[in-house]
């Protein structure tokens, strides 16, 4: 019924009843007793034996937030902007997630990656309206009360700008995680499937494109095959629960789940139904795939499966293990083009590879996480994770990417991510071809 | 593979082809045809005919807000607090989710309701320790880094005050969701399974109770049978992919899925197991059920199927809506004795039932949202919902409630709500025994 997994060490080892367990606890403690450091009642440690100030005085009252925010002591948790991925001024930026920070499979809202060509709008969605016209047989301008009125879904789905990864296509810019790969989010999405209202505008039968534009200064305009906005387009105004945030396209964006980030248009104004696709700037003089004959790929729209390490990671390294110690590696595993089957991990650049197992849920076109319980050893690794997805896909090299596609695209990067581990525990992006 | 449901609806009449699309969208023209009020294209309407200031400048910089925040428009969704519900000052009280204003199934962290008995400190998790002793063979205490270092498991639960609608026993005491039912919220949490601690350090067979401890000024202390803490009990530091917030435990809480929220001790800082309960002060002064019969249930932890219906709902009447409107009712529906198996839906007071639909994610002991799309008539309604799980338990009606239990508990009340929908589509919040 659930498919909220566990760890299959977890698992297999759950039982119905005490006696059980004890039978088992018993055999387990073999097994498992090196999971922390000698253990100790840490007699001599001040922050067991004296009373902190906040256990001795009342805290704050619960009326102090009423939108709560996270503890001062995660002050450093944010999303952070790197000027080589710049393109002009920081209304034309991106603001990265800190993926070494994050856990489970969703992404809370202030820390969502966030990519804008014309700045964050402050729009007022009284005013705000969604003009659906073209090849359809009733043309409609809809407000956002009347959008809401249709019956809604909610799915859970990552977004992820083409261009994570990309100024890396020829070796490591970043000693990053959050730099290197950090404009991918997943959370859960509410709104309507654009199916749905198109069953009452009527699609004229030579509809085979759709045109999506942003009511922002930028008016991003991107083209739909008529294909996916029947499939599974959705026009979203829910984000984890509460209204999308102003930088993912408040009050309303296009969501086409898997398909790239920059065709999710936000402050969606406008959506025109055609017979022919619009070669618009944005898809045109950028978001296409330069090969190595000098043609670009224009069309390329689904993302591709793809994976990266958290724990360990540049930000989050091994430096305080001592030899011995267990750990759990993580990872985070998607792909545009269906659901996660398998990860794999080397520790050795790829000669080797061992699996891993898949936590929580596990759900189309959505972050999956990825989990390997390793004994440290204080040795030197080339640590690598390479996802695999239902649709028969598998993450490249580095070397079998360029030989497909060259090295003057920076769209749709999915090849294997190294993590250098160093003897002293230490964590550096590098490249394994 | 996924359990992400769609409307029954929009499911069966997913086609693979557009050919088939067409064909189905003629049909579905005449069925769906009333959706909206008569579609116009609104040449009167400023809001499309002039050109909006965010259309014409760039917005905010991304760098402006590393941790994001919701859009000033939505300044009003708030969690609330009401005096009724207070305890003495501040510091012991209650701040109120806003369901009627929430999406899917993920309550978002600066929402989700919280409950405290001696205000919100603000712990160093640096300076915070977790200790396990008692009835085990090798006690320990371990600091945040340690505890994180055991395999983590991330699961989607919901988490209830067992006094959310309690002060409505013996009738309507707000004419709101939020103040009525807002004691409940549902998020993913991300932690270790105390079993899988308890293997490393060993249980004594005559462990038979495990007393959870708070490092708060409260020192909230709960006892807890050691067969739920060998189930699926965990101790969570992750929610919704960050931190837990401040109000949530920050940096540890117990989570008993199902079970009291008062049970899912907060600032955890202890876990003792023995071979008798504790008797604490917040399970014998509090948090037990008075009977008619002057006895108390004092062991009466897993809270029952319950649901409610978020729109139409006092904050968010049907004033708007004109006769032939289609809209969407909506309610979510949880149990902490397994899966939402179904929701029924009655117009009248509980004398007819329709079935309604589950949207997104089923899953055990977590929010499910229900759906029936409606013909608006404008005609005075006595609207309830009434959930059913998978362990075979039924919402009850008032009288069958009282006929159990009596009128002197607070808590654990799952009885009916019913929802009074006048001719001018105003709702009050009245009971119907």
């Amino acid at each position: 019924m659930s498919n909220q997994r566990e760890n299959s060490s977890t698992s297999s080892e759950m039982q119905s009843s005490r006696r059980n367990f004890f039978k088992t606890a018993a055999v387990g403690a073999v097994a498992a007793a090196s999971a922390l450091s000698p253990v100790k009642m840490r007699a001599d440690d001040p922050a067991i034996m004296e009373e902190q100030p906040w256990a001795t005085a009342l805290g704050d009252p619960v009326t102090k937030n009423r939108y709560g925010l996270p503890s001062p002591y995660e002050h450093n948790v944010l999303r952070r902007n790197a000027k080589l991925l710049q393109s002009g001024n920081w209304q034309a930026s991106i603001a990265m997630c800190p993926l070494h920070e994050l856990y489970g499979n969703i992404t809370p809202n202030g820390l969502f990656f966030s990519r804008c060509h014309g700045g964050i709008p402050t729009i007022d969605p009284n005013k705000h309206r969604l003009m659906i016209h073209g090849l359809v047989e009733k043309p409609i301008v809809l407000t956002m009360d009347e959008l809401k009125r249709y019956p809604s879904v909610s799915r859970i789905h990552f977004i992820e700008c083409p261009a994570n990864g990309g100024p890396e296509w020829r070796g490591p810019q970043f000693n990053s995680l959050q730099f290197a790969r950090g404009m991918v989010s997943c959370a859960e999405w509410t709104g309507v499937y654009i199916k749905d209202i198109i069953k009452d505008l009527g699609l004229k039968p030579n509809a085979k494109w759709m045109l999506a534009e942003g009511g922002d200064s930028s008016h991003m305009g991107r083209t739909v095959p008529v294909d996916k906005v029947l499939d599974d387009a959705m026009i979203v105004w829910g984000q984890n629960g509460e209204a999308l945030r102003p930088e993912q396209g408040y009050p309303i964006r296009l969501l086409l789940p898997g398909w790239e980030g920059n065709l999710c248009v936000k402050w969606l104004a406008r959506l025109e139904f055609s017979d022919k696709p619009w070669y618009a700037k944005e898809e045109t003089a950028k978001y296409t795939a330069l090969l190595p004959s000098g043609k670009a790929i224009q069309h390329f729209y689904p993302l591709e499966v793809n994976s990266v390490i958290t724990t360990p990671c540049p930000e989050k390294p091994w430096t305080d293990l001592k030899k011995g110690d267990m750990v759990e590696i993580q990872g985070l595993a998607w792909s545009g083009q269906g659901t996660i089957e398998g990860v794999d991990i080397s520790f050795d650049g790829g000669d080797n590879w061992v699996e891993a197992n898949l936590k929580g849920l596990v759900l189309p076109k959505a972050w999956t996480r990825f989990s390997y319980y390793y004994k440290y050893e204080g040795k030197p690794l080339l640590l690598q994770s390479r996802a695999r997805d239902d649709a028969g896909h598998v993450q490249p090299t580095v070397n079998e990417e360029i030989a497909a596609v060259g090295v003057e695209s920076v769209y749709h990067r999915n090849a294997i991510t190294t993590w250098e581990v160093t003897e002293k525990g230490e964590v550096n992006n590098v490249q394994v071809r």
